[in-house]
């Protein structure tokens, strides 16, 4: 083909003269290899991105196929000499845009990725139970880059008022007692300081325990028992998770500053209704030290 | 605009000689008004409908859009005279996607509708329930026309084999016991006879009397206690949900001619494991009349 | 059954004393009747509800189900008196929560439905197009209630850049040049304050007018190509469909005060990339009039 | 704990005597990996499983934990010796499901998990492109087990008839002609006789071969016009693509027994409407070769 000079429309001024908060893509899918500090393991996370810039009211377009390839250029990277956290991958994406679209004065990264985490069951077997990484980056120009790591983790609980009200129609004082229990899916982020290290691995571990039971992939009959047993001594509201998840976050993160943002989010199934119930927090551990 | 001649290139005979086993469209959302035989109500069902016919080796391609003028037609007819079941407007839509795609040999239409039914809750009150309706039909240009109707049915149940576990852990001989429960949703699709007449109302009360519970929009505390006695009280395994559900059928629908489909599927999102459980029974009313 | 005292065990206090930013339900399916000032037609609307409250750190659970029971009194309501405006459902929906909940200092009430409107299409025939209707309430205990209205409209957009760059590439100067083009969802919501109207209908049209063409259930062979054609004469990025309708908005609300939230996203299925392509403005009225 | 004796509710008779078709597991996630023969690049697949047998009438449930725990073995002895296809994995389940459940006559293992390919683009730079892989395998207890490979793949599709209509309203005779395009998601499997081996890096190229053109995640401006330009030498209806692939898979696969399954779903996103064009195909190789 001759040589032909390529117009580019996105870089030529905009008829009507509004800012755009966010643009550019969602949903790109990526292969990204991360290996953690003190691990040998490399883990290849299926990953879904979604990339954004500021636009200025003067500018038509923003140029999106640059968020496409410096993604690909990280991804590519990452194959090589993986990256030691999803969080970072995001941070590193806000600076390369912000240096790229020289008109942006913002740039956010969000990522999600499946997760398989090895477990002891209670069998003593070992099983690789799924999860989910959400890993998020924010810039400004003139600014830092914050970053936040989240796990979103399945688990199960029981109702404790509908435990304490079958208690008062059986009229029984004493015993275990049946409630409903159902699925609820319940997401922890928190954001990680430039100099701090905040492990995924910790942070399902502080949300599964936080369930009335964690639940399990293989589960003999025996075993199945012994979580049904184990929620119906443990029943919690959605409040009841959020609030435990974050006592635990206010004790395991004693280091990180006051005003590292914390999100937790908790979501039923419930058996006994056809919608769900909800409970959020979204606060700093400032807020939750006080 | 001048006279053009609007190309028909649908109509062109095909390069690559396979019959296509069905083309058409899928997802077209459409407001069907339906009044049932002996109800004075008329209502509106948002309804998503797909549509399609077989395609000889021959032809390039098919219509589509007479598949929607179509829909569109009899939509619109359904503004003034309401049709009287969703199934016999898929049967409809089957006969004349037979007669305006002349080459095709075969026909099917696919329905789906949010559908609310008035109950009677635990306190007595009156509520909207949500369900939905699935309604489907199938020609053949030199045979007749097949229609289903169905329901998709939220509910609970509750484990009867992790109960009997918790017993004997539990070292009780009597008493309610604890066990998993968790959300429901069974599918009881029926075939509909050309002069016989199912409602769908009554498949929802066939499903709905299946399940370890039915469940509710409105449960005061009370009435929370006693739903979780009743799933209690009749512990299910989705394979229970669907022969309780496939044994109704069969003493409701007494009058219903052997080849009559039936068709139940009940699925479980399993409070203690993070996958579902699954149960499906194909058949005809013949094979469970046997 | 004998009297009982039924326990209140969201009412204890909690062991662990974190405040809860949002707690409710998600997800609730109602039937709700809507009647728009100076039209006679009554819609029923299937509508997903949810609704949230603050709860105080000392307080252990949230009672849900009155969230429940104040949505079905309300809807009931609406059967014999129809609402007016599904946001303003939501707005009442809001004062009845911080009624009901007297710990609460927040509530929170969103509300989305299936809505049809009809339409005269390319040939003149009338049709109903299908939409989905987003309202949303808030409102602090010492302060009002500030409720929006949205609409999410799928139109089609075609790409100005790639149509500039096939052009160079063709060596063509002139004439009608192929571009990819796709399929856009665009949302917009408006905030509506307590003595103002503003029509979902009058949403829809800015949304739909600000593709690069809209799309039709019905079109023939030759509207099909009018189509085309007025997607080619307009071709517009996502950030483009997002300026024009903040400019709609600007001049068609000249009388809503300058505190008026206004939010817009238009996101296009990319028919060249595997992923989306995506803009958005979150704003008031009064930062567009500057 | 005491010696408990563990009750088999399962094992226990049925109140209500009817088969059940199907019962199993649905969306368990597990980490398969996976090295392809010739090749010694090892891929941990994140893998999303079903798992069935039917149920004789005479017995109360399926033991469904046994499932769990033998996808649990096939996938952890994949991490010290990966299986050589998923199809290959889901067919040895089926043999596992058949020797567990001893009552079963029948079973049936389904398997859909992430996979990316690396593929070179336009601009000659390698990309890893993102696909689903599709695996699926069925056994009578008393004859042999039949297994599919199959991709999901996404492309564009330009419409062929919309491209004629305009071009006989512009009143054009020669040039490149404008039409709308959009995203099409094109399914294809295939069954895998015993002794034979179907890769699944083939049917993608297959499948991305036969759309108007495929698609790219980094598309450089000018490599956007090429693909736009590609897409509309390369007009294509669904039925188009599903005969396209149909075409190649009878070249391809002349080895292949008559009575190899083939499966071709095609389906559109019709950028000019708001619902999908769909074709489909579900045949034998014997039938194609006719």
């Amino acid at each position: 083909m001759r040589h032909t000079s390529i117009p580019d429309v996105q870089a030529s001024p905009s008829n009507i003269k509004y800012r755009i908060t966010r643009v550019g893509i969602k949903g790109m899918k990526k292969l990204v290899y991360v290996k953690r500090p003190g691990s040998s393991e490399i883990i290849a996370l299926p990953t879904e991105i979604d990339m954004f810039v500021d636009l200025p009211a003067s500018q038509k377009g923003s140029h999106m196929s640059r968020n496409v390839e410096l993604a690909a250029d990280l991804v590519e990277i990452s194959r090589k000499r993986p990256v030691d956290a999803l969080e970072n991958l995001c941070a590193s994406l806000v600076k390369k845009l912000l240096e790229r679209h020289d008109y942006a004065t913002f740039a956010e990264v969000r990522a999600r990725a499946d997760y398989f985490l090895e477990k002891e069951g209670l069998s003593g077997r070992r099983e690789e139970e799924p999860y989910k990484l959400i890993a998020e980056a924010r810039g400004e120009r003139d600014g830092g880059v914050r970053k936040l790591i989240g796990v979103e983790v399945i688990g199960m609980t029981a109702c404790p008022c509908a435990m304490e009200v079958v208690r008062a129609l059986l009229g029984k004082e004493e015993g275990m007692i049946p409630t409903h229990n159902q699925r609820n899916t319940t997401t922890l982020m928190i954001e990680v300081p430039e100099d701090a290290d905040v492990e995924a691995n910790d942070l399902i571990e502080i949300v599964e325990s936080s369930f009335s039971s964690p639940t399990y992939g293989i589960l003999k009959r025996k075993e199945e028992g012994e979580v049904v047993i184990r929620a119906h001594e443990n029943p919690r509201f959605v409040e009841d998770v959020v609030r435990d998840v974050l006592n635990k976050v206010v004790e395991r993160y004693r280091d990180l500053p006051d005003d590292t943002m914390v999100i937790v989010r908790s979501e039923s199934e419930e058996s006994i209704h056809k919608y769900n119930a909800f409970a959020e927090r979204v606060t700093t551990l400032g807020e939750l030290r006080r």
